[in-house]
This record gives C-alpha cells, sequence and structure tokens, in this order.
C-alpha cells in the first residue's frame, strides 16, 4: 500500500492508518504527550494519553524520541477541532522508530536567516529539509516538466548527448579535462555541436536536459563549474523569430502552469508574485535599445557595451521591458558577430540573426539560427582560428543540412530569476571552484 | 508558419504549399524531372514537366541538385493516383536550394548492411539518417518520456546530481579523474549517493535521467565509457519489493505505450515482437533459481556463480522465465553481500534486500532496498574497506532518514535489448575507451 500523504489524511476519520514522517516536534506533559510528524505534504498531530495503562510502551518509545528521526505510526485517525493541526489528531496503538537522529543537528534548518550559505551547503542534506528549499526544487521539477511538455506536442524528441569529448572545441581556455585511459578528453560545456549533428541527421526538431560544464575560475553569484543546461533545436525554420516565438511559447507556458499550481506558495515563502507574460514579448535592436537608454534614462554605451550588454545594461533593458512595454521579458537582437560564437549566422550587417533574453534584468537564454552552409561556417570558424579542433563539427555540414536553430535555458538560471535566489539556493548540489562538496 | 509534415500532407490537395525537405531522389527523364523530397515523416514526390516553358528556372536548378541537399520549395499539391507514392505530386512554382551537398557520401546510408560499425560510427551525422537508425532515437525518447510520466503520476519530483565530484567513491579503480583548477575532482559512476541525500532531505520520491561515467578500459558489447542512466529512489517504503512493483509498472506502461505507438514498425524495421509483459514478474530467489536451472537445463552453478549470475546465467534464466512463466522478465532476489555495494540493505542470512531484473537473457537493472541506519550502514562500509571517502556520504545518515529504495536501468541498455540492436547502435553517440569520436 502506499504512504499515506499528509495533505490527504481527512479521507480517513475514524479508520486504522499507517503513517510515516520525520519526528517535527515532541512536548511531554503531565498527563499526555504530543509528537507532531511530518511529511513532504503537511504535518500531523499524534496524541499519546499517558495515564491510559494500555500506552506504558507507547510512552517509553515517545520519551525516548529525538527530533527529526522517523517512525511509523499505527493508529486511529480523530476528527478534533480542539487540535490547532488541522482539526485532527492520531491516537496510536503503535509507534516504530525507522531511525534515529543521532546528534543534535549543525545547523538549525527551519530557520535558516542568520545561518551562513557555505554553512548551510556543508550541510546540504538539513538546509533542503527547510520547506522554502524544498519548494525551489519542487518548482523547478515541474517547470522543467511543463516545459518539455510544450516541445513534446511539437513532437520534438529527447537526444542524450556525450559529455566527454575529444577535442576542446568551443573555447580551449574554459574546458575541463580529463585522463582519459592513455589520452586527455575533455568535458562538453554544452551539447551545441552535437545538436547540430542531429539536425544533419535529418532528427528535425530535439531537446535536451543535461549536465555542462565550465571551467570558469571566478566567484560571483551566478557562475557555477557545473550546471544543467535545457537546450532545444529545430530544422527548417523561416529565421531567428522561428526561435523566438517557440522559446516564448515555452516560458509562458510554463510560467503559467507555475503561477497556477504554486503562485500562492511562491507569494508566501519568496514573496515573488509570478507573473505569465503576453505575447510576443518585446523584441528590440541593441543600437535600438542603447537610443532608448541614453534618451530615457542618460546611458551611454561604450567599449564592450557595443558588443553586448554590461549587467548594468542588462538591469536597464528589463527597466525599459517594464517602463514601455510592462513586461519582465524582452529580446534583444542585432548583435554584432565579432564576439559571439562562429556557429551563428549573420546577416550582411555582420550582425547575429539572433538574440539574447532578458528577464527581469538577467541574460537567461542567447539563441540564433545556425550557420549551416558548409563554406560560410568553416570561413566564420577560421576567423576566430578554430580548424583541426572543429574539423569533426564542420564535417557535419558537408553532406546537406536543413536550415536551423536553437537556445540553451539555463535550469538553475531560470530557477533562480523565478524565485529571486541566489544560484548556490537554485542548484540541489551547487559546485564551484572551490566547492566540491558534498 | 510551422514546416508542414509529409505524413500530413492529404490535407493539403490543391492549395499553394511551401515544403522542405532532403533531396531523396532525382529523375531526370526526356520530358520530365522527378524529385523525392525526404523529411522525418515521409516523402513526397515533385514533378517538373521540363517543356513548359514557364519552367526554365526550375529545370536549371533541378539538373545541378545533388543527393541529400535540402531545398524549400512552393507549388500545388495534386492528388494523382498515377503516382507510386502517396498518389499525389507537388508542381513547384520556385525551388530554394537551402543547402548543397558537396561530396559523395563516405557511407550508403540507405543500405548499412556491409558497413563496418565503426566506419559508421565515424559517420554518425549520416548513419542516422537512415530510417531505422532514426527511429530507435525516436523510440528511445518517446520511451523515456512514458517511463517519467508514471513516475510524475506518482508525485515523482526530477533531481540533477553534480557530475564532478569530490571523492572516488563508489570503487575508486573505475572512476575517471577531472584536473579541477589546483586539485582533482572524479566524474560520478552513478547518482547514487545524492539520490539518497533527496531522501535524507525529505523529498521522499526522486528521479533522475542523466549520463554516467565507467573508465573501465574493457571493449564489449554492452559497455560504454559514459551512458545515460534512469535513476529512481523513494521513501517510506516497507521492503525492496515496494520498489519492484514500482518499476514493475514502470515497464509495463512503458512496453504497452511503444507497442501501440510503434510495434508495427519495430517489426518491420526490427523484426522484434514488443510483448506487453502481465504483471507480477516472477520473482525468484537466486538458490531457487540454480536449482531450477540443475533440474532443467543442468546447469551447475559454481564460483563466481554462486554470488552472481554469469552471462550463461542469465541466458538460462531467461530462457526459464520463458519456460515456467512465459516471461520475458524475471526478478532475481536473494544474491549474497558479499559481491555487492556496501549501501544495499541486508537480511539476517547476508542475503541483499535487492533484486536483479533480467529482460530477455540481459540484466536491465539492480534495485534494492538501501541500508538507512548511521550505525549499520557506516559497518558495512569499513567491512568493504571504505572510510574517509564517504564520510559525506554517511552524515547523510545521522540526523534521520526514511527507509528507502530505489533502482537504476540505463536507458541504452533499455533500448537495446528492446529492439535487439548492438550498444552502439542504441547510443546516439557511442563513447568506449577507443572511441571519442565524433
Amino acid at each position: 500500500m502506499e504512504k499515506i500523504k499528509f495533505s490527504e489524511l481527512e479521507n480517513y476519520f475514524d479508520k486504522e492508518i499507517e503513517v510515516s514522517g520525520f519526528i517535527e516536534n515532541i512536548r511531554v506533559l503531565q498527563y499526555v504527550i504530543f509528537i507532531v510528524l511530518k511529511d513532504k505534504y503537511g504535518k500531523l498531530q499524534v496524541t499519546i494519553e499517558k495515564e491510559d495503562e494500555n500506552n506504558s510502551k507507547l510512552v517509553e518509545i515517545a520519551s525516548n524520541l529525538t527530533l527529526d528521526s522517523t517512525v511509523k505510526i499505527k493508529g486511529i485517525l480523530k476528527q478534533n477541532p480542539k487540535v490547532k493541526l488541522n482539526g485532527m489528531e492520531l491516537i496510536p496503538s503503535c509507534i516504530e522508530v525507522t531511525s534515529k537522529s543521532l546528534e543534535e543537528l549543525p545547523i538549525n534548518y527551519k530557520d535558516l536567516a542568520n545561518t551562513l550559505i557555505d554553512t548551510r551547503l556543508d550541510n546540504r542534506m538539513l538546509d533542503l529539509r527547510n520547506e522554502r528549499n524544498n519548494y525551489i526544487f519542487r518548482i523547478q521539477s515541474d517547470l522543467i516538466r511543463n516545459l518539455r511538455d510544450t516541445l513534446y506536442n511539437k513532437d520534438f524528441m529527447e537526444i542524450h548527448t556525450p559529455k566527454l569529448i575529444g577535442a576542446a572545441s568551443e573555447s580551449g581556455s574554459e574546458v575541463f579535462e580529463v585522463k582519459y585511459f592513455e589520452r586527455l578528453a575533455y568535458l562538453a560545456q554544452s551539447p551545441q555541436f552535437y545538436k547540430q549533428m542531429a539536425m544533419a541527421s535529418g532528427f528535425e526538431k530535439i531537446f535536451e536536459v543535461g549536465p555542462v560544464f565550465r571551467a570558469e575560475n571566478s566567484n560571483t553569484n551566478r557562475h557555477a563549474t557545473e550546471f544543467t543546461s535545457f537546450d532545444v533545436e529545430f530544422s527548417y525554420i523561416n529565421s531567428f523569430s522561428d526561435v523566438m516565438d517557440l522559446e516564448e511559447e515555452m516560458i509562458t507556458n510554463g510560467l503559467a502552469f507555475i503561477k497556477e499550481k504554486y503562485g500562492d506558495k511562491i507569494k508566501e515563502l519568496f514573496n515573488v508574485d509570478v507573473v505569465v507574460p503576453t505575447r510576443p514579448f518585446p523584441r528590440v535592436k541593441l543600437n535600438d535599445l542603447y537610443k532608448e537608454l541614453e534618451s530615457l534614462y542618460g546611458y551611454k554605451a561604450e567599449g564592450e557595451d557595443l558588443y553586448d550588454l554590461s549587467s548594468e545594461g542588462e538591469k536597464l533593458a528589463a527597466r525599459y521591458a517594464m517602463d514601455k512595454y510592462n513586461s519582465e521579458f524582452i529580446f534583444i537582437t542585432g548583435y554584432p558577430a565579432e564576439k559571439r560564437a562562429f556557429y551563428h549566422m549573420r546577416d550582411d550587417d555582420g550582425l547575429l540573426n539572433g538574440y539574447d533574453l532578458i528577464w527581469k534584468g538577467t541574460e537567461i537564454t542567447t539563441g540564433a539560427q545556425r550557420e549551416h552552409r558548409y563554406e560560410v561556417l568553416k570561413r566564420q570558424a577560421e576567423e576566430k582560428g578554430l580548424k583541426e579542433d572543429i574539423k569533426f563539427y564542420l564535417d557535419f555540414f558537408k553532406y546537406g543540412c536543413p536550415p536551423h536553430g536553437g537556445f540553451g535555458l539555463g535550469v538553475d538560471r531560470l530557477t533562480l530569476v523565478l524565485l529571486e535566489i541566489p544560484v548556490k539556493e537554485a542548484m540541489f548540489i551547487f559546485r564551484g571552484p572551490n566547492r566540491l562538496n558534498p
């Protein structure tokens, strides 16, 4: 029989049931012992009358219980309006201690306000018992489920590309080396090349959700050395507008689903209003954006900014999107090709046929139409100094390949922007240059 | 507008449409040119009358077309019973060559019977254009989708655990080393420890689909250095029977879905009958199985066999399951703990509270109830000589942890047993000791 969820107890009044959970609280009073049990779905009070002589065994067990141990309890569930906790209590006949908490907890997971994030991560198994932290991953799981569903409904298929690769491809400087028997291998920074291979193979529409690895030795709030990427690629597009359309649809569906299921809980736990965006999201060319930012907010883009938004630029772009379009999202297009990967398609002015998507001031995606024409792609690669290492990739395009495009979304990035939390909280287990544990 | 699928063309008779696809065939005859276009869903004949003077441009383009190039064609779709291919043809007004196949193909993907598997893998982007190979991954994607759905419907959530780990945990000998800034990291052989951490954190029911890495320097038909693992773990089980029940349900649902959607295609392309199993699958203790195998087939288990089935034993177990139970599946329980991982729970006789699942003679899963009691787990680890490296893992169990169990399924293994193909065909891109490309 499946375990009874504490959110479904009202179906069992006056029945003998078996419940399991963590010990959330114990109060031993003169005539009675109250135990509060907790599972993923809620809490339940267990009441033991000390004077009832049938209860001597139960009283003994309950007196030795430690908080955070787990128990399995048999008993009759009674409706009782006097019980503050859901108006019900379990009158137990049998308590089995299924695991015992042996030590005082190194962190108080019920109140983490004053606990350093690194201490929390050192004790992540306890940190995640915190209700708010637990919800982060329930929400993340449901969001990804919904993003996948939008794709399945359009007949996309899921692929699994290798993370061990033979050449440090996209940019040699930030790649992890692996000792691979008598030679070196590298950890994939993205499934980019392989998802494009699927296009050359006629798969037409694919996605992948999997880990990617970045050997960046920097400690910021947003960068991890390993994170989960949601990558999408599809063929026979007419332009990168098709890519923006798809991403917009996925995100809108996803947020509608999350708002419906978790909107109130997210407000309660994170003080964040989930806003379901209206489509289309605003789409602005980088140059036009800079004109607007200058005239509206006196922002002058210079130097590196002319190729890509700085984080101040991202914040202002978000402000502009909100002021002008009442939108948390804004697509920015028309980036110069110079600082971008060689595999993006370019227009006649040397601008990318691609975009970044900014959500609440944070870039969550780069998407584009890809260059699928062998000769052009080869030239663009050579301009970036890439040759031998990517020969295997260029070969994908020698024998015909449909026009295609796609994008990648960081699962953790999405989560942190949605809930407005730091990246170290948005990952089940964070990995950074100084953190390989737990 | 989304691209029209070639399986849905009959909705567009006598309309002007735009179609895209690969050039599957070209026949230039005296008065007419036939082009056959192909997409993921089917084929379409395009007919160009050479004598029609409006067609001079089209004739010129078509005459220069190479096989496997991709095109976008505008035209009117006509029903024509004389056309063998689906009784329809497109009368084009405009042909755009969207990519050109530049060279003679290094393999003939339409007939791979005489092509070595390694040559095929070297040219995987073409190999996967083969219809049969393409279907392998459509089927795999749908199977995994369905396995996930069974879990989502039971309120399981998906987690993403790190693949970079700080200690070579489960067995140091077969783990890949990664240069991680100033120290070493390792690639996870399984998400075992982290999915159990989720249990200690009160997540209750989780799964993960992701890569795992094994540094085994062996070339067999079944072993890859990297593969995709579908891992499941859930709390508050009463015994490992609950784990078998869940796995059985997932597989039965999955195969029912695949048979319904692809049964005929699998028969046509792979000559395999998809059989939807009946539940429960037979469950036999190892000792009892050996008695049966001896009396029925004269098989005598000795040496290593007494701890685990040899591949001959697996084949005979499958024969026994078929002979006695008419089942492709058989659960084998009652393995001695000696040769198994320390984290499995054991019974009073030193046998595992766990199982292997054999499908058509191949082991596809190991599942078990886990040892969740700190002191017992610590002792079992020490018996295997494990101490410092797994301290972080043992700590998960110090502060209470519900009884739990789970299993892992190889996505590629499932695919290869389902379709009766070699592992190198069942992986999108195979990785072995001698293969890091493409």
